[in-house]
């Protein structure tokens, strides 16, 4: 007999980009649910860097701590090359550079290395007392199907256009897992392949409002989708070795890039004193196929690359041996937005800039917030065009990102793998800023990004705004603020927490010294409090308010009392009384210094300046403190108001 | 039938005196009981403010991380008085001062708040996974014997002079907790009292090597010893309530210490939007029995004093009224240091110095590592004489200890139930230093604690060390350095673990500029790793020496390398390679700023400075670099040579 299940968002595969969807959906009633064929949470290996943007996510989800606590920090990366005898190369190899893995913007958060297994760990449990989630493994999809006329009905309850077959094995064989190789750990299984007798199989028929594709480079929704995967595979194959090392190699604690004669490898130190070893084996060897590389061969790749320095194994967790490949999908999204592709489902990349499951939480991230507030109670988004058209921002958002990283990733990896160079590290820097995600700018203008008021295009910024990353469209530079109330400090995206809120951040300025300031703060906390306008219901509602509205000022703070402010700035609840975090003051903490914000984001504090942040902490608009209509233009905008 | 049970240590009272002791017993063989009354761990409410020093030895254990997330920190304290017109005192209470709440040499960590109950949790839970450390709840002791003859063979195995009978309900009625006086809910049980039929009382005999007991201010076990509980209880009582307020009094989010004409009140921050407050009632009033005073009248206290400002109640979490006792024992150890008394056990104070909960762990801490080297296997105090001397040092470190707070708290509590006064913020500022325990030295010379040569008293130390604080038998000044490895930072004692190791810091000076640096540390390679002057039987066995040794280098680190320095300092392990976390450097972190060690602990470059530090983070010695003999005289004198 078939079960038949309805859910909110089916989202297909628990791997990370799966995870961090359904970790969106949080302290909320819209229901998930996550299958994966796989019999249970991944064990060891696969993807591992983290970019400091992707911390500031778990940070936003409320697992950053936990994940930071396990997690290896890298502070500095190595370039080693050719070994130069009277300015020709000999043999062997010698350190060329030290540089410091930091780029100042992002703030709080730092590149580190943890394995995709303890990543999954805590997205996974962080979902545990979430009733409305659940997640189903030993579980495939078989079939789907969209109806094309409900599928525009968007924001209107009980109209589940998505309708799929699934198959639960409900005792499982102990199936020998292909560890050694990621490229055929993800190979779907055969749906009709022979099931041995001891596993019995049950059909489950699932509606769904959206379904969710995060099932990896060989994603078996993509197919159904129709969605073309553009690009080939290169000739190129990697061997990946997680161990610990034996050696008299001085930099084994940093991050390295080593390029001799014999070949290249990219090095990272991880916890538990183990390294792992990307070791790139050029085309027409005898390696070009993966099979063919056992983890004997890349050791003596490694050990050749290495010498004069020695290389021992202490002990291995963990190989494997896969081929490139480098493609990104036609399409993120079919049916009219009800279904979406997510990470290695529609984009893949080699390893060495360290992008695979970066990108793949990032896309997740972004599209996450978009279905929640379609989805949620009394959404603001029940005109279906309203909904459809800030869903169809996660393919025009993240697009454009894939097809930059394949771009970008197709000369990174030429450079790698062919001859060593001088310029490689020149490059690497440039391309720092660019695999740290700072550089990712979502189009404009959109429903969601709005560009400031006479202007075109976002090349007609000033270069105030450019400077000081103020820019539509980017993402929010970090900065550390003292509360008000408390002088605890405050790093800004730590603040904002998933909730799917907008933020009001307002920059109020000296509000102490000048009095236009503060009375301008009197007037945009009305303004924000109306309910006649339409900002009222969007503010109101505390905890659970659409936008929340935040202050950072710059006066004195011993000048300024908090419960003077606008009732918007200090909400007072009968439970609870005020609300004492939501003013900051960019001033010196006693144990952490100065934040300097104003002086970073290059905002006058005698005139100030308002910003609205998206709930994945994107700026949506920039604007003059005083530009209220502004403020309602962007909520107008995107049909909340 | 009675069972027969052989531990090394048998605690009484699994509290955070209790608690904190067993966890200094992880990764060891030696055997642990803890018992404790109690149907299982405190739920709520009690002890609440943890200081600086006692969050570094939560993070010696590696639990800082889980607490200091849950835990509120408190950033400023704010002083108000009654407010003054005309230079007389008219009605209600005004702001006079808020400082920070700042110590600069307690380094990284910091004062915060977190509940007993939450507090216990973590220290229970760090002791799960180990097997040698069992915790057994509703059971108490009702019997001690403690043979004298057998008491002197201390280091010598299969000796247990303490024998203990206990009884066990292994099944609990539900009890009435007496959850409204923290007087009451450490009342003994009375052992001959009243079993429901539905309890079943088994009875247990142990014998054990030691018997510490951290059973409050009611102490069974302080009874059994015979030791006198020196001091009275006051007339003062004090209400506690924990709430969620409802008020414009605008210091809610500081730390406050109120002095209306109606009476003060002393005004923490939790955590969940609520406060903790103190409210001390004077003698000679309706209140004078801790029995009479309600919850009812504690807030119409509180609200009178808090007058023009509201105070209305959100919701209460746990209130208690009690007296205060301030008293100490006269014996901290008995019978030839075979029993020990620890925390309120032998002295208790009032509460607003925020010291009981903080001194108890102390106590446990500077007791733990001394057991735990005695009892170890191989212990190097197989000698009686000397592991009594060592033993000895409990009492004679922690009395003095103990009654210095009982002095400073009469003052205080004086100064903070009388009349509202202008000295008592002075007084406070001054009283910092003592709260944080930074003021804490150990008597100097004894066996742990080491004079420089020519030195017969701690008076004649130059002016160099007090400043920088480098006194032997105070707490290492903490402090951040950079691994040479890998450019992560590193704070002192976060890097000391409660393993019960000593460290040998070697601050090595200049030795890239300083060729006699690098020679010395050359010829101190040599020394610290010879078998034959008995250092190399100290050093060797890499993670589990008795004394690891150190390097802080305030060379250039780019011309540093370590696999130049001697194997002592990145010593080899045939299963893991060389260990690189032992030499760190003076350097500039590209996140996290300078540390400036040689600069505030005033080490010259050019000179250097070798330190032992004691398991507990405590100096054991300072000496030249260069001075071996002195080095190798700290350990002779303790009798591990």
């Amino acid at each position: 007999m078939t079960q038949v299940k309805r859910v909110d968002v089916l989202i297909i595969g628990a791997g990370p980009a799966g995870l961090a969807l359904a970790n969106w959906f949080r302290n909320s009633p819209i229901t998930v649910l996550l299958i994966d064929k796989k019999p249970g949470p991944t064990q060891r290996g696969a993807a591992e860097g983290l970019k400091s943007i992707t911390n500031e996510i778990f940070d936003s989800y409320g697992i950053g701590p936990q994940i930071a606590a396990e997690s290896w920090r890298v502070e500095e990366i190595a370039f080693w090359g050719q070994k130069k005898k009277d300015g020709k190369s000999g043999g062997g190899i010698e350190r060329e550079q030290v540089i410091q893995d930091k780029v100042e913007e992002l703030g709080k958060f730092r590149e580190t290395t943890l394995q995709q297994a303890r990543v999954e760990y805590h997205m996974q449990r962080n979902l545990l007392n979430h009733e409305n989630i659940n997640i189903q493994y030993n579980t495939r999809p078989i079939e789907v199907k969209i109806n094309e006329s409900m599928s525009l009905l968007h924001g209107i309850d009980d109209v589940y256009p998505v309708e799929v077959r699934l198959v639960k094995k409900t005792q499982v064989q102990s199936e020998a897992v292909a560890s050694n190789s990621l490229e055929s750990s993800t190979t779907p299984p055969t749906v009709n392949g022979n099931t041995p007798e001891e596993v019995k199989v049950e059909e489950e028929r699932v509606l769904a409002k959206y379904i969710i594709g995060c099932d990896g480079a060989h994603s078996w929704l993509r197919k159904q989708l129709d969605v073309q995967f553009e690009g080939d595979l290169t000739d190129s194959v990697f061997g990946v070795v997680d161990l610990v090392p034996k050696s008299n190699f001085p930099d084994l604690r940093r991050s390295c890039y080593l390029g001799a004669s014999t070949g290249t490898i990219l090095m990272m130190p991880r916890a538990n004193k183990e390294v792992r070893l990307y070791v790139p084996v050029e085309s027409g060897t005898s390696f070009s196929d993966p099979k063919d590389l056992t983890l004997e061969r890349i050791i003596a790749a490694a050990r050749d690359i290495f010498s004069p320095y020695t290389l021992e194994i202490g002990s291995v967790s963990w190989w494997s041996a896969y081929r490139v490949g480098q493609r990104v999908g036609s399409h993120f999204s079919r049916h009219n937005e009800r279904a979406f592709l997510v990470g290695d489902a529609v984009h893949t990349h080699s390893p060495k800039a360290g992008q695979g499951m970066n990108t793949s939480i990032q896309d997740a991230y972004n599209l996450g917030w978009k279905l929640r507030l379609v989805l949620q109670k009394k959404s603001p988004f029940n005109n279906p065009e309203a909904a459809r058209r800030l869903l169809a921002t996660y393919e025009s958002e993240r697009r454009p990102v894939a097809q930059d990283l394949i771009s970008f990733d197709r000369g990174y990896l030429k450079l790698f793998v062919g001859q060593p160079s001088s310029q490689f590290d020149t490059e690497f820097l440039r391309g720092m800023k660019f695999t740290t995600g700072l550089s990712i700018r979502y189009p404009a203008p959109s429903c969601v990004v709005q560009l400031p008021r006479d202007i075109k295009t976002s090349a007609d910024l000033g270069p105030s705004l450019v400077k000081a990353d103020l820019v539509p469209g980017k993402r929010l530079p970090d900065f550390q603020a003292v509360y008000q109330a408390d002088a605890v400090t405050c790093w800004i995206h730590r603040r904002m927490q998933a909730t799917g809120q907008f933020r009001v951040l307002v920059f109020a300025g000296d509000i102490a010294t000048h009095q236009n300031l503060s009375d301008n703060i009197q007037e945009l906390g009305r303004y924000l409090g109306d309910e006649s306008n339409g900002m009222g219901r969007l503010t109101a509602g505390r905890a659970r308010a659409l936008v929340e509205v935040l202050m950072i000022h710059s006066a004195d703070r011993a000048k300024v009392e908090l419960l003077d402010l606008p009732e918007v700035f200090r909400p007072w609840s009968d439970e609870e009384g005020y609300n004492y975090w939501r003013v900051m003051a960019d001033a010196e903490s006693a144990h952490e210094g100065h934040g300097r914000v104003y002086e970073r984001l290059e905002i006058d504090p005698k005139k100030g300046r308002t910003l609205v942040v998206r709930p994945d902490g994107y700026i949506g608009a920039v604007l003059a403190v005083d530009d209220f209509d502004g403020l309602g233009a962007y909520f107008k905008g995107l049909g909340m108001l």
